[in-house]
């Protein structure tokens, strides 16, 4: 994660318009070892650390089932992040790139997205790994992994595998 | 996609809090071939179609780079389902599961993610394959999907391997 709050050369801000569109709850939050944004790893891959998901008491029967997944997919809110910059240049990349080609958590509309590998289910907490948030981030959405349809092995990012000289 | 405004046994609704913590901006539209629920694919794993996302033109720069991804994660907006019912019985499924294990449109944040294979991007509009919903349903992001963290393979859904006969 990358503080986005500095704008660099080359951004591209934009007007965003005056109201919602629909409004979300948080559900939860999440437990992670990093209370800094300097602190956390730079994506969810580099995320080794168990992290828990706290779902709030409310919704817990929805868990039933969950502990049947190897995997799940956790969305998440990185509301502090600015959400108008749609051309960003993250300090690490070096050259601009469109927001809808960057996992960057400044976004029109800042929703995080992880998969997550589910270590155990007790009650309305989960133990995971495969987090990069801040402690304490509000939990959107839980849904099971499906490889069929979720998982792309030959799947490539061409502007990402470029800059590290792959093909 | 199923029709979930009709609650069946077994089902578990709750109360939802009185005001919503974030907001979010729709960012465009996804045109498709179905106008209603009845006509949707099952799930995107059944969606061969080729369909569009048209970006709202304030959002086109972020666009840049994306035509060099093969695959795209897609958040929309699935409004006009229930969000208070944390256990469903699916008519398809026969019993009922907990919402968090399920990619049941009719969740407490009714925020649905589709992979999609990225066929064309000209403009503001880009050609996909792999989505299942209404035409005209509301987007609200688009990521690049990352093999190295988005792509589990071998992930398993125990609740739903076992109701197909899988080990």
């Amino acid at each position: 994660m990358t503080d986005r709050s500095k704008s660099n050369p080359g951004e591209v801000q934009v007007a965003l318009p005056p109201a919602f569109d629909a409004g979300l709850h948080f559900i939860g939050r999440i437990r992670t070892p990093w209370r800094s944004i300097a602190d956390c790893p730079k994506n969810s891959g580099e995320a080794d650390a168990i992290c828990t998901i706290e779902l709030d008491a409310r919704y817990a029967p929805g868990l039933k089932d969950v502990e049947t997944c190897t995997h799940l997919i956790a969305l998440y809110w990185m509301g502090e992040a600015p959400r108008d910059m749609v051309v960003q240049q993250p300090k690490h990349y070096g050259v601009p790139h469109g927001v809808f080609a960057l996992r960057s958590p400044a976004r029109p509309n800042p929703i995080a997205m992880s998969v997550v590998t589910l270590l155990s289910a007790d009650g309305a907490t989960l133990r995971v790994r495969g987090l990069d948030c801040l402690d304490g981030t509000p939990l959107l959405d839980i849904k099971p992994y499906f490889a069929s349809t979720d998982a792309k092995p030959d799947a490539r990012v061409g502007w990402h595998d470029k800059r590290k000289g792959g093909s």
